[in-house]
């Protein structure tokens, strides 16, 4: 017998303050059968090279997705429409202690949610998980990214590793999976021990628009390049919540003083909506260096606007809409 | 006897940590005979439909609010050189089991208030406490409103109750004391379950400024939209904190992401000066969820700027200047 | 397909910060067919009479439930392997705003538990839950009850309701459902606004430890008296987290400065494993003002001792061990 | 005209949350004829050495000790039924940045409160505020005092000053205000940069229990000694919160691992009920260091206890009861 | 011997949460011979109106400045590749219960600095202490200032002295240490107890930059008025953190909302950089009010970006690059 | 030149919120010649199974460590007279993301130390930097252990390694490091998912106390244990601060609730001072979730009171006095 209905039903019946917190309230998925889209937590933060936390931050994005609701008010998405959408679980890790291994661990979950015909959009964990995603999803051809962060992310090793959470996206051009040229990365700022960190990132011909011309060219300059950049072939958009400001995103690992605002990152990846995207996530929240539980909320609230472009550019591949 | 001189004198004359906190410093008045304006907390959360803890706000208001001194450095206006200002306490609830009757309880204080000639500045509380509010200041007409705010406030029956945070302003134009015609909502934004949520303030003809908008037309805008829409009759200034962007008031019980500044929030009260202003509240401090106090700090500091405009206003009115 | 194994599968296999976080990562049942013990939230606190908050307990202790194991390294009770236990969700309140309506919800559910027969134990939520639990669990017979609390919680009328968190055990008494004669009530302290607050509990004929006494005769005393008091008879266990000193549990609505420890509830619990166990709750929870997490990680401790002892009893009952 | 009754009325017939918070909600009186006791705060911390921020106390003491309610449930002693008490306000300091000036400005309002026959228990700010304090009350006879703190606070110079929070005693001693025969200081401990850095509490005669000793003799120990000690004489009780363990204050400027709990404080100022006590203070409340608010409900709740046995010392005084 | 390497080599080499925290994990020089720039702690905060807590302003920025790297990535500039630069260690103060002479003490270890042709950056403590830097460094002329905070700090006595947080640069001028003329204050806001309270920054000729003016001219505009206003001469930068909108330094003693940002204060700096920086300082930052450490975060943010400017001004007076 | 006198100097002759923070303000000494015991950070968490974060605990217990003083009141040692005593840094990790290799440096460096003749007291990171210690001083021979811990630490692999902060001491027993016999630990307690977890410990002979039993024994039979099984060999102390009950060390990876407290924690150590100890550590400080900073005080103080029964053995050693 159940009592009522099931537990990851409509938010609209329920308060949210209830429940067993899913992402989005959506259902917990253990068949996967005639899904379009999973959310998809990475609780894994084996790739940081500063403060540690951000394998917390799945569950606290989970807990704070309750507050938002169905209907993209701005865009008039509603994803669940659209889509059939649940929460996957988690892409965790056995073996946590070592990096490569781990990192296989998380490809061979995002290879069997590709063989699934899903679109995955993830929380994080720290942004070396990105990696591996595209080592599922962009197999077979190089992706286009739209790419939120304070750092390039296409350092070389450190730390004696090749593989952390500064370096996903260099390794990922280098493995065939990203297509630099259809690469744009914003927000990007933050005093280097090497002016040359990032030279990855301009010989491979990305786009980067650091935070002093973002402050210049504002929200619809950044559009307009993101555009320009992307096309029209299949796009990832990754989010990292250092791209925000740190007053927006305190609980993070490697925090970089002079961001975005929520808002304008929010008019950003609205403005992506008749794009191909295929997929997408928002990284490196670390609960436990945030007080107020905001950088959750934020995590919740990007993580849902990627899903609500997500969905349209899935619907429109189907042809039901959007 | 008396040691020294009374405990709610001048606050230039003592550090601002001492002392027992009333709002903004003015003294707690239980003689209410020849004032003009009446500082009032209503710590009543009983309308929430999340997390609770408005109650809260009025004791730190109070708290925070010795901060804030006697003069506008910007439009130069002393409230209480113009106008009899005192504390009255709360509008407590007696009975705050059953909302309803909690609510005619908020509606006998204000209606004393009123009886009093008395203009009243508030600080809640949740929302749904403006509209007692209403029942006892606008009985005799309807008023017209300038509300900040992320969320219409104009919803319908929800957990079963037509009352509560998230519909007082539905229930105000149907009790006729609100005229949605000259209501101005700004800053609304959030995902919402029905994309008909706000349906009763476009079909009942109030403005509403979403937060998309308001990036476009900035505080300049809104002012302007602000302005004709009220006109010259009774307006009223409504300031839900979760108009703000969470990082300026994460201590509140349904924040929504990415909405605007204190400063925007500052610079758009200041316009309203010279409008017929007969009362203001701040609303849905929640002081449970604000680790660094900022929030109310912020209410008490949007309180003083309601309270100077309502001092010009009613210094007017008399004939008294300002 | 599913990738792997099932998503609330045994956890000893994986790290404990991932995943949906059910109660002690019991499985969520939607179906509770052939369970035996129910894990339950509450996630009401509308009858609190001071700081709110405790709606959210059940989301923070399943949280950090995640930290609890399998055996109880003391007793050797392992729970899952006497008892077929599931987290049932929560039995959550469609119509918040209506105290006595909201109880009447929670009892229904309570009701399909007991129907179902299956024994709860229970996370709230307010202390005013556990007199609807009563009006299902106890409907046909009074039971005993080990009851652990700064406050005796038999208080009348206050606030205007006979109905709130200061109360429910002279209601259940009057309803029947509880018998004084079989009650003690361990930690009692706090200031009172009128000595004979709890004269009900003495006249009633409850046993009364004060935490001056309790602070004489110690864990032993209290543990000898508790036996003496319940006998043979069915025994709820009823834990308000304020009967714990405050620096265990600061994340709380009435804290009464004072208590006894964790060590010391954990001590008192555990001897009554012989007990005829017949259900228990955890209540008063209040994560707003927990910065550290502590309150709800006693929570989940305290729910998971109540769990083994409801186990062991139990299997006694259906002669399947223990 | 006032609305239905004072504001600073019964506890007992409105919520906590509400209101402007007096100590324990007694009246505020700027008016101070015919009281017997008068709850003071000392909002000043310039003489600490390390953290400061007990200026900021007295406001969350208050502000906390709404949860303290009318009688003493172990005791029985209802000081409000032997007493007239009120809130006196602070003595707070009009030239702060100057120590001995700040010191005379405070010892000036306890002069008045003496003149006034008002029996004073105070909160801090920090220790060296007991200095001026005895300046006033004991200033035509040495008094004795129960002196509970890590610390003896019978230091020498430091910083280049004789006064600041780790010398009141050696100060009031060799003013004469202090008889160091009839004085008990429990619970010090802490590292220490000079073996005879307490040597004047030695050498005077105080009697010192350092907290390995009262962890030998327990509260029933520590209590027969304070007896023995102060005998028969005036007695002032002072309350350093970091006598307590830190994690019942750690919010306090000079903390010091290993400490008493509060409910042994709480039973060893109740058994001095029958003492000639003649003041009391709680002092190094420093709330910026106290994020969870329980240093302050203590603070509160150590100043109830010590109310609770001066209004009984001062009603067998003045022959009314107790 | 040494393991290794110093302990305060390269930050490129080691993780950042390792090690002993100096100034961006420069060394700590006790010879200062050869040194260009001194990084200085000031932890003093006797001078404070309101909130105290800055004393432990250094020790958070020093441990927060281990996340700055070597080059400004938006300038090039490489501040350590154009001059000698080491952590001084702390202008701490002997006998700090005495303002003015601990004023003294302060500025008796910057003239040993100016002594050593070492030009100093420097985190407070309060803004008081920018007065006896000055007494130091501009002994010999006045010199100009560009000055970001939320008050002009040209009052007169208050709470009995001429020395305080809210008059140094009153005190500056009188003492003919700063030329008026070419100084300009940004950021100033907030209520005020007289109109007049900043009159003598207006009357000594001072270029004043409300907040007001600051939203209508923006960065550029503000970045104009200061190179016009400071001219070739020597200028000194003062960064009291209160400038910044309190979300961006709620760890601050008296915070007024609505201020600027922090990446708008970093392009301002920045676009200073050309001018003939003599020194700086970042005051305020107080951590007791700091629960994510961001203030302090974005304390050592812009003591980089004034580092920065400072030492491409050094090279450039001693003709090696920059 | 040098100013005044050196940095980490005396802790006597200057406020304690001064100046970079070394271990209890001992020199940082970069040559290790002639130093007696060496205060070492170890910042590596990369062993943990739950949450991370140890790897900021040697700054926060260098921070707190300031509030140390020179002398301990209870026994009186002075460890600083009877040996010379340093700062030598962290033992920090070049390679951290692979565990076995991480070890591998932290040996290294603490053969270093070993080769140097010093004893090392240490502060973590996680426990399992106890086995690289280990194997540097107890190369030669294997040493017995006092170890305060919630758990045994003599768990398997797990999460697919040999090595993580549940096994350094099977290891150890393994390598020949640890003498079984000669080991005890205290406050053993928590669920477990496996009876079998810790039998290891039994099996091989060490002596278990779990905290029901030093619930029954307390302090002075804990003590009695100790010393029986240790007796006169060579001792490591080895102090996992969730052996504490998490009120006193919050900030930690894995903590059980019911504990014992700072003060048994505190005589028990100090009951040692007369054996043969040879190193000590401090581990499991995590503070990104300790608001209060209580853990890593406490965390100061423990290691406080380990370097004074290392500095009386290691006197006794060399005939030089304790
Ligand atoms: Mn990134
Ligand atoms: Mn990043
Ligand atoms: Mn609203
Ligand atoms: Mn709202
Ligand atoms: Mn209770
Ligand atoms: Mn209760
Ligand atoms: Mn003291
Ligand atoms: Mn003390
Ligand atoms: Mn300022
Ligand atoms: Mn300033
Ligand atoms: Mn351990
Ligand atoms: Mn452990």
């Amino acid at each position: 017998m159940t009592y009522r209905y099931p537990e990851f039903a409509d938010p609209k019946v329920r308060p949210r303050y209830t429940g067993i917190p899913t992402f989005m309230r959506t259902p917990y998925a253990e068949d996967w059968t005639g899904l379009d889209i999973g959310l998809i937590g990475v609780p894994f933060d084996g790739g940081v090279t500063n403060r540690p936390g951000a394998r917390h931050g799945p569950r606290e994005i989970r807990n704070q997705s309750s507050l938002i609701r169905r209907i993209n008010h701005a865009t008039k998405i509603d994803p669940y429409a659209l889509c059939r959408i649940a929460d996957l679980g988690d892409a965790w890790v056995e073996q946590p202690f070592e990096l490569k291994g781990a990192h296989d661990e998380i490809a061979a979950f995002y290879k069997a949610v590709q063989a699934a015909g899903i679109v995955p959009v993830s929380a994080g964990g720290d942004h070396s998980v990105t990696l591996p995603i595209f080592r599922a999803i962009a197999a077979d051809r190089p992706v286009g990214m739209v790419h939120f962060d304070a750092h390039c992310d296409t350092g070389d090793d450190y730390l004696g590793s090749k593989f952390h959470h500064g370096a996903p996206f260099r390794r990922a051009v280098e493995e065939g999976l990203l297509d630099p040229k259809r690469t744009i990365q914003i927000g990007i700022r933050g005093s280097v021990n090497d002016l040359g960190i990032w030279s990855f990132s301009h010989e491979s011909g990305m786009r980067v628009i650091y935070i002093e011309e973002f402050h210049e060219i504002g929200v619809k300059g950044a559009i307009a390049e993101a555009r320009r950049v992307v096309g029209d072939g299949p796009v990832y958009v990754s989010f990292d919540v250092d791209g925000l400001d740190p007053v927006y995103a305190p609980g993070t690992g490697t925090p970089e003083v002079g961001g975005f605002s929520t808002l304008e990152a929010q008019l950003m990846i609205r403005a992506l909506g008749d794009l191909d995207i295929i997929g997408g996530d928002v990284v490196e929240v670390a609960p436990p260096f945030d007080p107020s539980g905001n950088t959750a909320l934020v995590g919740a609230t990007i993580m849902y606007e990627i899903l609500c472009i997500a969905a349209a550019a899935h619907a429109r591949r189907n042809g039901s809409g959007g």
